[in-house]
């Protein structure tokens, strides 16, 4: 298992110019489907305006799969120390279902996200799904521990819901509590304008394939 | 709060055949916005093709953008009482983010689905994201407490990763293991074809409101 996450972690040898190329190219290419997904949704069109659609989609596919990759996009980096993780599917940004945007880090090792969850994030009726709280507090509690020189896998995840979440605005944030051995323990939450929403406290343990390389993991820039 | 939810369960008065109609063109038209996620993330493609794709993508969407609504799906039903979730995040038929398919009711109260996890589910390299997990999680313990006449929103949920879960095929089971006053305790896991990855533990809670109206969570037909 060691080997297999490894292998995965690629220099793959491009240029910072080629890294911003692709950026630019793919960035815009990934929101354009993420609006398809919603529409997707949200279309009352009827049925032969949707195969009229689908001709449309069938066209593009046909473009974008001229030359493509088979396997998932772990992560990648080149000569200048830029890690990708464009496939990750909470912050990828390359991956049109990930929703958060951009993650800050405070000086005092509080990480956060503003982030705005549209329609396709719903669980019970006009709410967040309590899985996609979870996916964005596991995401986030994962980079405050990293950020905080304490990187490692989930080991435990707990999620308190204290009221039920409304689509739209929210704020996800994180911070280290402390630690004991190899393991992080994180506690964070989501809050919308009126407060918090749901609490969550992780345990990110460290396997002993990262300790000895811990220094690559915290030092390096986060991805991007 | 309680207003808020329940304002989003709707008679939308459409009858069998028209939901038939509509699972028949949106179904399709959800699964190709699924493929295009993928080739926004696998495709290699110069930035000229890419313009190109986008054109394609930006025609499909002045079709389906002629008539769309803009508020969350929420959950509908018709006088036949045939339930829809159609925007749900994990299960929706019309959401191409969602990452289950078929969810199967045994006899005995456990709920399962076999699912297949693509790239763009994808969080350590070449695993699956925590979050993915939890999210998978949520949905069937939620049914599992739904199915066994316990209905609630999730109050606490932990899970616990044992290993990394590959992408690719799983199975995501859970079971009602014991009720408390308003509290129905559920237990699930993830496993891979080598074994358990993940397990979990949820507590619903039945609000009031639910609890008066219990008959109609339990007694009508899942959603579809």
């Amino acid at each position: 298992m060691t080997d297999s996450i490894l292998e995965l972690y690629v220099n793959d040898g491009l240029s910072d110019e080629e890294i911003d190329q692709q950026r630019a190219s793919y960035g815009p290419l990934t929101e354009d489907v993420r609006e398809l997904i919603q529409l997707a949704l949200q279309t009352r069109v009827d049925a032969d305006d949707v195969a009229r659609a689908r001709e449309h989609l069938a066209a593009a596919r046909e473009i974008l799969e001229r030359d493509r990759e088979d396997g998932p996009y772990g992560t990648r980096f080149n000569d200048s120390g830029r890690f990708r993780n464009w496939g990750n599917a909470a912050i990828g940004l390359r991956n049109a279902i990930a929703p958060i945007g951009d993650i800050h880090e405070d000086d005092d090792g509080r990480v956060w996200a503003d982030i705005h969850l549209g329609p396709v994030y719903e669980g019970p009726a006009g709410h967040v799904h309590g899985g996609v709280s979870a996916l964005l507090l596991d995401q986030i509690l994962g980079d405050a521990a990293r950020i905080s020189g304490h990187p490692g896998m989930t080991g435990t995840l707990t999620i308190r819901y204290r009221k039920r979440t409304p689509l739209g605005a929210l704020r996800v944030e994180a911070k280290l509590d402390r630690v004991e051995g190899r393991k992080a323990f994180v506690v964070g939450h989501i809050a919308d304008p009126e407060g918090i929403c749901v609490k969550a406290e992780g345990i990110f343990i460290a396997p002993a394939w990262m300790v000895q390389q811990r220094d690559s993991f915290t030092e390096t820039p986060r991805p991007e």
